[in-house]
């Protein structure tokens, strides 16, 4: 499902100016107290949806049971009295942001959705977002369907539901096939645990074990670090697979095809202790830093990372530059909710509630700014005002991504074109906008090379999804175009 | 007051087994809606006392008012229905750990303290620890004083009730010359802001300047800061100020004397940001790390911190040595309460929730952990257990303190010496039973060179309180010696 | 929507012994801030139901919002920061019990309930009981349809979504003919606000008026009192009114049918302060009071009624026999969640927390109480075993209505019929296992009398549903049946 | 302490147009688990004081523990989490209004109040008022004591903290030698239960039996009912009773005197259910009425209680006039917190909330309606106009109280004099302002006679309290002369 802006919990000091992923997935089968297991990977995986959390679980004297709550998993499935109403060995659970465009966010929103079939019961979570999603539930409600929830993650459901199909998997399968978009799945039935990747496998989803005949599916390695549980091996593009009692069938529902991952878990959404496709997240950070110092290198006295994201790339820029690398920037890490500004007398507050420069430090000083991204473009600002006032000789900005021209459809939250900063000025325009004393990004191409292309992108058929970047869209976003959105030009 | 490990929240991953500072002070006078920017100074102190905090303010047609709460300020003294009972321009806070001892924490020990005197009404908050406040208890109590906490700090107000001076400035004055031990107290009346260090200044104050006339009083800097207030002086050891209408009258109400601040607010408390005696915190930490690399030298392939309170050190010793910095353990940001274990497959699930081995990163490596300080010693061995479970080929432990072999008694919760590892063993049975390759800590000589006194440690007449590494103890701490504490025998 | 005991929230002293009533329903339209004089009219309503309430409001440019609550409605729908989400000028709302049989409460479960249709969306709240729920919704989710609570009201909306009707209100009635039992439906559209009674009209609904062109439904005139609003007349049972702009249109979906309204609402569901069928309800309950003294004289020297619900009946009982009418049994207004029982010292503390006897008033005395009805007969004895620890010669027992032998499924929550103390012994038998001096029933054409029916119960063709006394069922119980419900054998 | 109007939680359906009693105490020694009991006892007193409650237990192992609450005793002292925080086998515990004139009501402020002795501690609860303790307290502040709270019942434990005594009782009865006014007070030590009256014994004060050797001491007998206590006797008009081990001491601290109990307390503050001197209050009451009907006849064709406080005295005043008795308003049971008002539609909401008439049983009638006591007399003109509109031809009210004229210094909140309707008007006057066809109050001999003086007042030497009707202060009222307050002229 598609995750934007949340006002109330945020855990980057400027999320508010960052791509949002997004959703994060965890399932786990064939261990006890399966929803213990649950809240612990969703508590790993909270970095990727911050707004509400859910799980349902399975046992089979209890049948189906269920827990959605707006917040931090940490505030509300560490709680015995709600735990102990989660029993059974396999469970699903779900962390997500509030859905884009929605007014008030409501309970019903919150994933995983469950369907009531007449072979049983069937939960299901989402992470991604599907691009047909508006047209899927006009012509759902129009044959009868009646819709919890604003969610377009809920059309699964209910194509579930009239499919003709006998096995809940089939019936998955089924739903999935009408579906456009990009989707990362987890499922579940009273005894089986399902999961699925859309055939470009944009949004990650890793397999896991635990114990003697358990399994886990994560959207990402970090989760499976937390529970004890070893990784065995990514889901593959297009795979689904069925787990019961301790066997995996893996089936291609959707025939074949060849994967295009999102590039952008690499730069900022994955956690840097998550490993994707054989790589540390940290690493492959650090690589950026490396190969920015080498695309765009300036005299300094110091390399400061934007916190918390921007320090890999930082480490990577001093390691490759030999100017050394230093913690300018100090995070508060109690930063929460909004304080009541005193008088006009303070300018800035809400950057220094978040954020504080090491002033002596900064003081006469060239410095180097590392952050991982630019969206808007605010924060830069703000940033390089902090800088400057603590008495930096010159800021030169580095960013650990090419510019960010064009908005995610598939499951990430990003402003509108006309907020882009790079989908309305040049590299120049911005750089004098921001005011700093040069401004660069990692060319499309390094960017390639840090996450382990040698050769950095193949146009012709890219490696990854990189729309965000490139305007080159993968999937059609269908009801966007409807609504008006104008694709990139063929050139 | 002293304070001790707070249960419920914490901050620092591993901060039951860290020394615990303390508390943090914040007032300020002479600026409309003072008790906005105390929230605000009271929320960049938060890491110096995260279980409860406390504001008084005092307006000319309302009086005084008064709000006390259990947990973070953030999310209590964020609400606009709360801080509209709190108007005024003038106004003292205060956030605090549980009290030493204590059995449940109890909101009637959260400071600051108020008492209403025939001259009008006085608050006072405080930080640090009275050490002969069992003592002067059962006097007050004896001549019909009522406590309403058990709080060492409450003794500062009926000692001032029993003076016969009448300005409540000469009767704090008054108190605090009956009173032992460490002390930074705010305090204010219907009109006035007053501070007051103790005679050795254990315990950081320093003195800003807000707006046309406001002033500001404060633990450290860094709260200074995000209020938008200028430094303008430390407040000296055994100074008192008393500010009123823009003007500040200062004096030394217990004579002349010789500082001796805690060394270990640069080690440890103080945040990273602040600056004390005219140096960078973080700088001085980073310059611990460069000479540590110096000291305790290791052939390895990566530097990395324990998070987040080893990195400046860890920078500065991979600076010194040239072997590359890295972040091989990562932090969960949103940590917090405690999870339900789900079975005994989960081994070490505490620890997991916290932190977390960049495996790819570490596999193989030998490896330097950098760690501010070594207590119980639990944590280390947990930290070590992660790493060599990454496939570490070597682990070596570099301490940016020397070993803690005594108790502080000045405001800091420590464990009882037969808890402190270094009061047990030798560095070599240290070594052993945390099980690494090498483990060793700064010298205290070096650690004096680090925070600025280039020829070390004057041991004639030391230039810090270190009696947490060293045993002498500058203040007689006599409530502990009469419950049989024993110090170490003159040499 | 069935109601059965709630264990957290009662409101008189023995609701768990008690048969339950169940739900209460109301909408406006025509007015500003509808959802407020729903609230309002809920709140006159809360003793039809305690549990949970919630509201659905519809404003033309913010569409449809909802509320769903757990508590009481004074609890909930009394905030600004809540009611403020509610805006429109038509609205409707709903109050329950929880579901007979069900596990734990859900948010999902409380009504209105809502549906998006390609014609607009449609919100309903059901008061009744539907009698083929469970052979519906198996056929439904065979069909793909996907339920999100285990209500039986559930049905009304999906057979909405699959009617082939344009408008709205034809969908209702397409939805209504399709289920049997007994159903009071409030229902909106944006612009509309619709009100259905079924067939025999068992459960209430009345009409206001109020304001220019305002229009109100409510299952008592109770609710049109409290929000100044002009009782119109009753709906009709089998009429449908389809109110907007001002104008309302009649319509008898069902066909022409008799009614027969639920004789236990004049008993003891409504509020005395209601009007039914032309009668107050509290001049009814006198009337029982004085057939019952004609019956079932007896001599004595008090009547005291059982607080609070047998208050009329004994003042009727009071002025017919001359016997003066005295407060014996003091009700605690205060009474709420269940105390910690200190030790075994405390005998009958349950009893003890709701009612005292004043004792000084009954020693010696021979005392008649006055109660509502009698279901399993538990609470009869512990108010005896009080009654003559205070001292009384003798006890006698009148109930204001004919034994409780069968189970309603019409919408009211009662135990099963082996729990039901008149199916289960004759009067006599209940004399001795109560263990008083006497007990008697007012007769079934004793209650037909007072009730306003001069002749009594019309046997041939009843003139009220009388199943919970006589065991005769108008509407066929069908999923009772096929559970294996024995009904009465025809005499 | 005095105990003024709470508007968040209120009992009476118009608590804001009474007056206002003020505090219930209640003390338990001698049984495990005390602090249950207490709870109950204090449950049982909630009448009393609504606003907020507190329970103080003493364990010999973990020593005094207390818990002091906002809300409803149900609300607060019934979890497990809390009440197993306060074990022992001596408790006692206050329930209260908030102190008149204060801003917002503060924990500070809820007793019971507790105080550290060189000879152990002691916790002390106080129903009454002191009349000099705005004196006390500014000589006790001179002295160096440090108040904690606003209220004047800290006095108490101040004076005992300056008292030279050895024992604890032997203080509290120093210190209630220096104090003047009403009081009623329960304290405990680690061992002791001990309760004393003033010499006028205006508050009251029982003492029961439970168990073997337990002892309760209670404002009321009604909460010895609910713990199945057995009433021993009322604790004497200065007297003072010391309870340990199953043993009582009695003496006399004040030396000989002779009581003047409120006799407010029959008419409204006891709860109906508890025994005063030997009589029912609610056979009081309805003696009262008894009374009112010889006084004050009328013909008319129903008698009405003003719900509930009416109820008794308008049984009497109907039992002995013949007409019948009616209950013409029903009171909601559900009320509490404030709704917001829809629209202007709604005219007179706050007393739909509370009230409703039953129009057809009142339609055409002359109406005798039965209220305790007038106090603003703004609560009785609404009542009137609701009863006007529900089409009354007549209506009269009958008051079981001599008219209010003055305020009340003893430990009940009333209003200024000059809101006091009766200090105002003469009896036609206030008819005129009421707008009714008549108005009668009880007399004053007509009340004595009521409550069992059969001779009527003795005016040389009254045998109860009765300044609110009376004006003769048998307590100089010393903080309130001083404030400027004008007594009534010698006559």
């Amino acid at each position: 499902m598609s995750c934007p802006a949340d006002k109330h919990h945020f855990a980057h000091p400027f999320d508010d100016d960052h791509l949002k992923e997004e959703c994060g997935v965890f399932g786990v089968v064939g261990v006890s107290d399966a929803a213990n297991f649950v809240a612990l990977g969703l508590h790993a995986l909270q970095h990727r949806g911050q707004e509400a959390g859910g799980i349902v679980a399975h046992d089979p004297e209890k049948g189906f049971n269920s827990a959605h709550r707006f917040g931090y998993v940490r505030d509300n499935f560490t709680k015995s009295s709600l735990m102990e109403t989660l029993p059974g060995d396999v469970a699903i659970g779900h962390v997500r942001y509030s859905t884009a465009g929605s007014k008030a966010a409501v309970i019903r929103d919150i994933q995983p959705f469950f369907g009531e079939f007449s072979m049983g019961g069937c939960a299901v979570a989402h992470n991604g977002n599907l691009t047909n999603a508006e047209a899927l539930r006009r012509e759902l409600i129009e044959r009868g369907a009646i819709f919890q929830s604003s969610s377009d993650s809920e059309c699964i459901i209910h194509l579930m539901a009239r499919s003709i199909q006998r096995k809940h998997a089939d019936r998955i399968a089924d739903a999935l096939r009408r579906v456009e978009g990009a989707f990362s799945v987890v499922a579940m039935t009273r005894t089986k645990l399902i999961g699925v990747r859309d055939p470009l496998g944009v949004r990650p989803l890793v397999l896991g074990r635990i114990g003697d005949k358990g399994y886990v599916l994560s959207s990402e390695t970090c989760a499976l670090d937390i529970i004890g549980a070893e990784f065995v091996r990514e889901i593959d593009p297009g795979e689904m697979v069925v787990i019961q009692d301790g066997h995996i069938e893996s089936s291609r529902p959707f025939g074949p095809s060849t994967g295009r991952f999102c590039i952008f878990e690499h730069v900022y959404f994955s956690r840097p202790d998550s490993i994707i496709g054989g790589r540390s997240v940290y690493e492959t950070r650090r690589a950026i830093g490396v190969e920015l110092a080498r695309e765009a290198p300036v005299d300094a006295d110091l390399v400061c990372p934007v916190p918390d994201s921007g320090t890999p790339a930082a480490i990577g820029y001093s390691q490759e530059s030999g100017i050394p690398f230093a913690l300018g920037i100090t995070r508060n890490q109690y930063m929460g909710r909004t304080f009541i500004e005193p008088t006009e007398q303070i300018r800035n507050m809400g950057v220094r509630l978040k954020l504080n420069v090491n002033k002596s430090l900064i003081r006469g000083k060239r410095v180097i700014l590392v952050d991982d991204s630019v969206v808007r473009g605010t924060t830069s600002r703000k940033i390089k005002d902090m800088i400057l006032d603590a008495g930096a000789k010159e800021v030169h900005f580095r960013i650990a991504s090419p510019p960010t021209a064009w908005p995610c459809f598939y499951g990430v939250d990003t402003p509108n074109r006309d907020k882009l900063l790079a989908a309305q000025m040049t590299e120049e325009e911005m750089r004098q906008w921001v005011g700093v004393d040069s401004l660069k990004f990692i060319s499309l191409d390094g960017l390639y090379r840090a996450v382990g292309e040698a050769e950095g992108r193949n146009n012709a058929c890219p490696q990854y999804c990189d729309a965000c970047f490139s305007g080159e869209y993968p999937i059609t976003p269908s009801d966007q175009l409807e609504k008006g959105f104008e694709m990139k030009a063929a050139e």
